[in-house]
């Protein structure tokens, strides 16, 4: 087992209300059997395509050779039957030949994709992510041209922004754009790396939607244009003739080495064609549009690598007898399995309490994505502000707390965990990227302290209290629950504080201080908006109890287990990061000497 | 820069006092010009013969094909060159052929070998340890026919312990010793995996010290031999024979690829003939009067390899232009270097804590375990109870913190830390190990808070309080430290307090209980003793700061500020560890229902 079809389900319909989205004529579609349908639909296409060659697609990696990259041949099966069930376009509106499928659906169903081989997924969910920039910005021709191309999962779709002097740094894209007769086109020349999916040899043609300069844009962020550049030109009777992109290289890296992280050159050898995507100098605006979506994307993919190491330890645990209890006189009795040693149990919760917490926090902003979309008036308002604030947490958290997750599984293997004979060392290399990708962990941090906590005059803020202490109300009313919403109400009151008092410093305008330690106020508040999940799912769970027998009962006391583990283990992390925020001793401003040495 | 001999000079001589061993007869010949030499021939061997290789090694790996293993060539240098500068017996005595080095020495030295390639430093001190059982307990003629060999590099040594049903847990063990005709003759028959240099084709004989059950033995630890099982049996005239002892398989790992891992069979195909060292049933008890150097060993390793990250990451981000100063208001100026961001900065100051601080108290042991050789009276009972208490924690916070920090140096660089055209990914996969070698965390765990906390009623505990109070009184003495201080302090109060909770419940008789949260303390311990060191260190630097200009004043302002970094960001951890600590709520004991799925 690599993810939990009856913790999916559990998340969908008790605890976010999935169904509830069908109330909008835009998902009207999605009542609880077609759902639940689309969520079978993917495990088996997870189950039959993509898992079984998790291991063997990552040995085979990424070949390059003249100018052409060579990937594991089942990739192709990946990303036709992927098309074939319409997961390139899940999300698109009908008219564009769509499912129209709510965000959270498509999460959901997406987990098994990611659980089962996290580097394969990017080849079909990049391809969503650049057709959508095509169909909400991009002429008819346009569309008429690559979105069935697209859909049908002939053509790849990539991302192409990143360059080698600018990195994360966006405004220091130099990539050039220059006007030609033709309205619309332009040349393109420059250089991109690190672009996922960049090339291989499983499409037909490779669609990049990139970023560069027109000539004479002015400078930084404002200046920056959006263009689809295909690999190959698209002549209007369907032959394809080749545009000048040249494939420099393939990065060689530790993990997800299915995936292809390519150095492209624009127009090097020869005239490279791009065509504009909307209006020139929104670049940025369109591909920002996208970045909500980019960004739970790899929430997912992280936490539904971990929840996969986690399921692998513990098959392992409950499958490994070694040593004895700690309680045992008798060493002449058979070794306990390791599950039954405190220290391995300590580390299995540990990877269901992040990982679990970390699914219910991604269909949570999915379904705030959706509501932001469909709902009206303040309803609407509301989603899009709580969407806001926790979008940096659902990119970070699973991150880097998957990361942590998935080392504990790897320990509870021991030795065995960092050998190839066990997927718990793979895990811990695929999963190293996810705190990078889309916005570094410091990135991502900036954003929730420097952006979405004082947007509006802080009423995101204002709009994820509001939420949590609702949660907190409600579950104060039961018995058993009551000690843990109170611990949560302290440290709900506590990040007033500690945000108040960072405000506080931001008033006296030097943004540096202010947001030297937003790394921390990131994990500090990631803390305690896990605590969040864990309460609205053990509130859910307290209430099934009374109702279930077998399975289903044990299910609901594990959640209501794993929600104590969580608040005894986990949100206490909040009081030494609580005591660092509240300090005024900078330490890590640069100075006049460099003390780092 | 893979390491700093100035930070290697500054904690042996201005920190740890290194030449104030010479006043033992045992370490007469080792002053200060002594020392340097030796300090400095190490580096001269590393900067040579193993840094350079360490990339291609990594790449290289190792090759199992027919029965024999295939590495690098370049290790034969490494081993024959390690062997001429006297490393293998360094530490052994000057009438076995060594050079009665201090550990103190030994370990300064081998850090530059571990910093430079840490994957092959263990085929020189494996053959230390498995050389140093043998001249300590075995019999003249087994000295004089291995010991020359093992001394010279011709010969590789092992610790053949593991086997596949036990792991860890080594009272059960199964590998038979059937006594012959010949006293000390036994034939050996069992398996055993993750022999580390277990076979390769870069010496000519491999010596493994193995452990294994005489037939009729007690069961469990009481009936486990130590034995020493030569690959090829050496005759009198020198010539080489097999002995039957099999090579089935290199465990592929994702790190310290340079290192064989082997999985070995004993008396498959004939016999394999076993010689008995010291006497029956007394193999752990042999075996772990080698422990400790073992674990400072692993301590050493993975603080190395997390100092390589250091300077690697601090060299990129000194180099790297990206992004413009938070505070900084025109765009068009370029970016500043990496290095100029806060959580950059904040990154870097952790890895300088994290290691700085681990190589002074892998020092700090090596000394204790010298004192505690060649003092007399209470100063070597105090300095053996020190070691005891310090020794789980000096394996276990540099490598777990030292996996850690190595983490933050891969994410320093963005994408470029996930790929191998940059070091910083190598350090990442090499370092996971050292959590697991020699015995896991959760098992120092156990023998830091079961077995060395209430040792000798608490008297090791007491030498540690007393030691820590003693740097704490002297630094409350300097008005820079004494705020410093004062937070040790507060801390070890509290550490008081957690640690006679704990005590209380162990009184009950409850072990699972009592030591269910052991690795929570093992953190918990830690943070305190790492500040404790920082402190030690500052005080030096604070002392030298008058009398110092230049490079070395900026030296010692870079150590104070490093420690006022690590009490403001590492030491606060304490604060939810003892929460949990204090707790009585137990929720990862094995209850009637199985509550993880």
């Amino acid at each position: 087992m690599y993810a939990s079809l009856q913790n999916v389900r559990y998340l969908l319909h008790e605890v976010h209300n999935a169904e509830s989205l069908a109330q909008y004529p835009h998902f009207a579609d999605y009542h609880r059997e077609t759902i639940d349908m689309m969520i079978q639909a993917a495990k088996d296409l997870a189950d039959t395509e993509m898992y079984p060659y998790f291991v063997e697609m990552d040995h085979y990696g990424v070949h390059y050779e003249n100018g052409t990259i060579r990937v594991h041949p089942q990739l192709r099966n990946i990303i036709r039957k992927g098309a074939e069930g319409g997961w390139v376009g899940a999300t698109a509106l009908h008219e564009h030949g769509g499912m129209q499928m709510p965000e959270l659906i498509f999460n959901a169903a997406t987990h098994f994709f990611h659980a089962a081989n996290n580097g394969v997924v990017g080849y079909i969910t990049l391809t969503t992510g650049a057709s959508r920039l095509i169909t909400n910005f991009c002429a008819q021709h346009l569309i008429d041209t690559y979105i069935p191309k697209m859909y049908s999962g002939e053509w790849q779709g990539t991302m192409a922004l990143t360059e080698p002097q600018a990195g994360s740094s966006l405004s220091d894209i130099k990539t050039g754009a220059k006007p030609t007769d033709q309205p619309g086109v332009y040349h393109i020349s420059g250089q991109k790396i690190y672009i996922s999916a960049g090339d291989h040899n499983c499409t037909e043609n490779v669609v990049h939607l990139l970023l560069a300069r027109i000539e004479g844009a002015p400078a930084g962020t404002k200046g920056i244009s959006l263009f689809v550049v295909p690999k190959l030109k698209p002549a209007a009777d369907g032959n394809l003739s080749p545009n000048n992109v040249t494939t420099a290289g393939n990065y060689g890296k530790i993990g997800q080495k299915t995936y292809t992280t390519t150095h492209l050159m624009f127009g090097e050898q020869g005239i490279c064609e791009g065509y504009l995507v909307g209006e020139p100098n929104k670049g940025l605006t369109y591909m920002f549009q996208m970045m909500n979506e980019a960004r739970i994307g790899v929430g997912l993919t992280a936490v539904s690598t971990a929840t996969a190491a986690y399921y692998a330890s513990l098959k392992y645990a409950n499958e490994r007898p070694q040593g004895r209890r700690l309680n045992e006189k008798d060493m002449s009795l058979p070794p306990t399995l390791i599950i039954n040693h405190p220290d391995v149990r300590r580390m299995l919760f540990f990877q269901k309490a992040v990982v679990e917490s970390s699914l219910s926090l991604i269909f949570e902003c999915a379904k705030l994505q959706d509501l932001s979309h469909v709902a009206t008036g303040e309803a609407q308002e509301r989603a899009h502000l709580l969407l806001e604030i926790l979008i940096p947490v659902c990119k970070t958290y699973p991150s880097e707390y998957g990361c942590q997750a998935i080392s504990a599984g790897l320990q509870t293997l021991g030795g065995a965990g960092y050998c190839y004979d066990f997927p718990l060392q793979q895990y811990y290399r695929d999963a190293r990227i996810m705190p990078i990708y889309e916005g570094t962990t410091g990135i991502q941090s900036l954003d929730l302290l420097g952006r979405k906590v004082t947007m509006q005059n802080g009423t995101a803020a204002k709009v994820y209290l509001e939420t949590v202490t609702a949660t907190i109300q409600e579950a104060t009313r039961h018995e058993t629950l009551a000690p843990y919403a109170q611990r949560l109400e302290t440290a709900l009151t506590e990040l007033q504080g500690v945000t108040g008092h960072l405000l506080g410093i931001a008033k006296e305008g030097d943004q540096e201080r202010f947001l030297s330690d937003a790394t921390l106020f990131m994990e500090y508040f990631s803390l305690i908006t896990m605590g969040w999940q864990w309460l609205k799912m053990a509130l859910v769970s307290e209430n099934a109890l009374s109702g279930t027998s077998g399975d289903e009962h044990l299910f609901h006391k594990s959640k209501i287990h794993t929600m104590r583990y969580y608040f005894h283990y986990e949100l206490p992390k909040t009081q030494g990061l609580a005591t660092r925020l509240l300090e005024t001793t900078y330490l890590t401003l640069p100075g006049e000497e460099e003390l780092l040495m």
